[in-house]
């Protein structure tokens, strides 16, 4: 009980581990992939590898065949990982599936683990995550919420429509979040699973989105009197944004842990090309503009791997963290598309390229600081706490007086 | 003799029969070019509608068909055209086509304005500009220039390597910039004509960038052998280095027009979906976060517009900019790409699709920052004026004590 | 009816002759001003001197003798004065003197003008404008103003509490703005005149605030029954929002001016050392990273200036200017600040003392950010207006559609 | 062995010891010391209490009667002293003498820890630490020291000048850094110590800087023929710069604790203030641009807190800290400036004043920016460690191929 911020001998060696494999095995496949596009094919021969070379999954359930890494310990590993925009999914610690690991795994039933959960974790098939949609439904909002759950007899049918669901291209399920309707159902929202070949469950067009790397893209879905058998209800009906939060406060934690290693990638190779490039008779990294790019992008990461270790040790331990992990969400986005930018500007015409791998983790990172709560409603739930802690010591100043 | 900020009436008329034209003509194409990519064939199109609209070429040379306005004029046009991303190649007044047709008008032989400028400035065809080479040639630092001119009988021999080339694929002709080697050439460098059917101007692949809508892609280009006769030297044996200026210190600002046209549109299209969309209970664009994002935007094009015109009129009456050129293209460089990427965070998951035309002004607007200097090169010669200037002061002052 | 950013030569003139002054006569008695405080004996002394180098009162109708110049005009001259924080007093052109000229002008009957302007524009007095509140008064907020004015025989009755109300101490008169009350008059505030001889004006404790050079400091004001005859309202009764309004925006653009120039001078003294500084075996002001902070400097004056002389032309030339002026006041504040604290950045150890006077524009300059309208105040305003903008866009599509 | 971000219960004991003694006992006092100025006997009466309280000299050795906290720990406990800007005076765990403490205990010779260091832990006297000089002596580049150390007979003559040394006026002995000359004796430079009132050892004026409320001033000092006798020699003859190195690396991490402190003061004044004020009929703290404004200040906070916790847990752990301290130092002072400049904007007219104490830390937090290494010098040195990482990885990756 006293700080200590060392990083467990045992973390230590599977950080290793998943470094030499993203550099042996994920990096010299990027290429390929942001010419050609990413497969399913491809993915299933990362994942064979990552498990040969003991590194797949660190975040799963040790009982499943992960890693069972605590989350302050995912912290290091998935950084690692994220060190190549393809590492997450070779390690199948990527979004989506990585949250809807964990939340079947806090939620599921025995059942609907055997189902859904066994063949997500080894990587035998992929999933989606379907919340969000279009306005005026729920985006930042989730109150917002227009997709509806009629009970009906032994299930439920959904109606509505899905927007940027990642991943839906090529998915074995979704889970669905929809609003219960009707006078006989508990009053909120509820989470579904369905296999995505449910013939009420329909794939829309692809959005043509910035980033270009995500496996499955991301989709309109429409649910069209989509029926789901009890069994396969998430949790108790009602419980959806509880469900949602407990899958929302790890994931965007992750999410921070890979782009930092995204943001540490890009920051490596600008470095190195500054310092292999002669301009105005200088090494480019001798430079004072390059330093000032170069210094704040050190700073930058290392103020970030700071508050997300000790935000995920937080969560670790098993405290509620949604205040933390909004400043955490917050920080580390930012801190990270900063990060990027510099080491776009200083690597320079070859900075705007894909060949250097800094265009695409440039166009790729863009969406994180909007997806999983934006910044800006953020900092409106973090402000909002602040002022009630300032009302609380005015207060109490109020009744000493 | 006095400050007058006002459009000219003809100049504003003008203004407002782009901005229908591009409204009208050209807006409605846009998600077709996302999704198949830019081809001449839509080019032509679009330019002989433009012909049609009397929009056509706003600041070229109205001998040739162009319409022959002011340089601080075009200021007020090509941000206009920049409207649409495909706004400035429909009126032919995009880069690289735009600066060429400049430095033709300025330094071309009757014989090269002929074969060359007039089918250009026409939209007969379209041309590149071969300046920049790979590491450890000639980017950022232009005396680093490694492409070899040598005399020959009749003409000159090019050889080297260029890259990210604008434009080249389906250009007619390039202005290539080569480094003179040999004892009986004048030191320095040299601009040549060359049509791209040259056996010795070899196009290599598409470098794979962030952006996605430039007409022709960023190609390597190798020169090998490459025989220019004399009647092709652009200007004198010796006068690249000049001649360059003569075209990056113009071609800077239209680059700076025209991006501040796509940065409004990515505003205005943000500011559109706040107003429209709800949140928590409100517009959009009642939140204070949000109104914080619109209200800097709204800042950052006013000063940039500011500015641009100041200097654009400096650069009208004739007067050297190459100081008052460096301020305003990292001001507008910078500022647009802020707006860009504010609008992006108003309009959420939306900002970041193709189909709100937001995401692709994000990928496309990034290497401005970098190309015709990048904002560093531009700080760095700033510093170095203003010390210069701070010494004199310093020994004036020493001079009276 | 064309662009032209020409000075005037007679502007150009009178410029040169207010730096010579300043550098001559106000500069050399900053030292002593710094230690020992600013007095009304020295202001006289100074404004004596500025009117012997015919550079008194710029922006004060000639009529009254003043120099008579346009507002544009007056962008240049007042910058110039600016150039010392002693500058603006001595001259004459000082807030809040200068306000209330314009005020006084545009609004005072013959007998006001007689007797409150004409002593004001010579000098022979300085004034005062009590409009802001303590809290839970009017701040940024006007319309919470507290103040209250109600009839009676012959005049007037004020009583309230004014705050942070510069230039008090030693001020001959003060314009105050109240609100009515009572059933027999006007709606709204009304602006008075008062002598702070008036036994009902009361000078409250000196404010100590971060700033330190203004003259008559900022003072709490407490009205208790004051008395103001109906010869002292300043314009009609009711009238008192729309004559701040004629007031504050040509007061803020002012501000704007004196601080561009001192934000100049900080600039100026820290180059200046940079250039004279060795460090690590280079001059400070080749290394790379002071030469970042002097190209954004210069950068940011550039486009400070760009802003702030179009918005001074719009409104000289009588166009209403409450958006413009808005987005000009933030820019400039903001940008001035900035150039300020990088100054100091600049200057190091020296940069932190008042002997470079880097140190005192560093204190003096802050609340330019606050007063006149918060950055955040204007930021609501002008997104409110982009905002309606962008509906009435919406609006005109759908009615075409 | 392994992450652990728990507070200690003696250390969390210890630091509501303190939050309550500043609050109870130094706050009350602040608007004396702002009006009055800090005097040494307020010192004394405060750090009487501060024994009395058990809250005396945190970081200093048990040995000596300071609290013997571990570095680490100490990060928690003076933060809290740094909560007013006088707490850290009233503790004894102010800068100068909190690292000449240090300093003392880790070099000094047991005689001149009896005669130094232990009236120096017990608040008995004061001392000072100069090292920095006028230019173009030694300020941010230690290696232009220009005062020397010529050996005579028994001891060191001094000679040189020193500028901005804080605390100098009422200091008992000062810390003095001088370069060996002279054929005998060692290269490099060499601490003395020396008490004030040696003849050579000659008060200069005070400069006028922008902070306000320092105890002692900072002062010019010269060094007259000043004679230390070989006792008085701190350390080995020449080890001055690595002796440097011993206080600098913890100094200037104190200096990050003490001032987070105060821009968490600043934060908390102004986000009350901020739940107390109406303006357009909503709470401030309620207005979108406030919440922004609160929001990224408690996010400043915490990430600041969090790399400055984990670089103190480092070097308490005895590890060499240059590049962790340096981008800890950027990274607090940088935030910290930016938490204060906030909160005074939050705070609108009232921020400026020092009634609300906001002005006061405004004006004394802006140096730390500066001294101890400013932000620009630091990430000269982070970026060339950086560039060395990145050679080493190129040379290995070439080494393998």
């Amino acid at each position: 009980m006293a700080f200590d911020f060392t990083i467990s001998p045992h973390v230590e060696e599977q950080r290793r581990r998943i470094a030499d494999f993203v550099a042996n095995e994920v990096v010299p496949v990027e290429q390929q992939v942001f010419r050609e596009g990413f497969t399913d094919e491809l993915r299933l021969e990362l994942q064979s590898r990552a498990k040969a070379a003991g590194v797949f999954a660190p975040q799963a359930p040790a009982s499943l065949g992960g890693g069972g890494f605590r989350f302050d310990e995912a912290a290091v590993l998935l950084e690692e990982a994220g060190y190549s925009l393809l590492g997450p999914v070779a390690l199948n610690c990527a979004a989506p599936d990585e949250g809807n690991i964990h939340l079947l795994h806090m939620t599921g039933t025995p059942e609907q683990q055997a189902r859904y959960l066994e063949p997500l974790v080894s990587g035998e098939v992929r999933s989606c995550f379907a919340m969000t949609e279009p306005p005026p439904g729920a985006g930042s909002d989730p109150s917002a919420l227009r997709t509806t759950a009629h009970r009906v007899d032994g299930g439920w049918v959904l109606n509505g429509e899905k927007w940027l669901i990642t991943g839906a291209q090529g998915a074995a399920f979704s889970i669905v979040m929809a609003r219960n309707e009707g006078d006989d159902v508990p009053e909120g929202a509820t989470m579904f699973l369905t296999p995505t070949d449910n013939p009420g469950f329909v794939l829309g067009e692809h959005l043509n989105t910035i980033d270009g790397t995500f496996l499955g893209g991301h989709l309109r879905i429409s649910l069209r009197d989509c029926f789901v058998p009890d069994a396969d209800v998430l949790g108790e009906p009602g419980s959806g944004f509880a469900a949602a939060q407990v899958r929302l406060a790890p994931a965007r934690l992750t999410h921070c842990m890979r782009w930092l290693g995204a943001a540490r990638r890009a920051h490596d190779i600008a470095v190195e090309r500054s310092v292999e490039r002669e301009l105005f008779g200088s090494r480019l990294s001798d430079l004072g503009m390059a330093q000032s790019l170069i210094a704040e992008n050190e700073i930058d990461l290392a103020a970030a791997r700071a508050i997300l270790w000790q935000t995920s040790w937080v969560l670790a331990e098993g405290s509620r963290t949604s205040e933390e992990s909004s400043r955490a969400k917050v920080f580390v986005s930012e801190a990270a598309c900063r990060v990027v930018d510099r080491a776009v500007q200083l690597a320079g015409g070859m900075g705007t390229s894909e060949e250097l791998v800094l265009g695409r983790i440039y166009r790729d990172i863009r969406s994180f600081r909007i997806y999983d709560g934006a910044t800006e409603v953020h900092k409106m739930s973090i402000a909002k706490r602040a002022a009630r802690r300032a009302a609380a010591r005015i207060a109490a100043r109020e009744k000493r007086a």
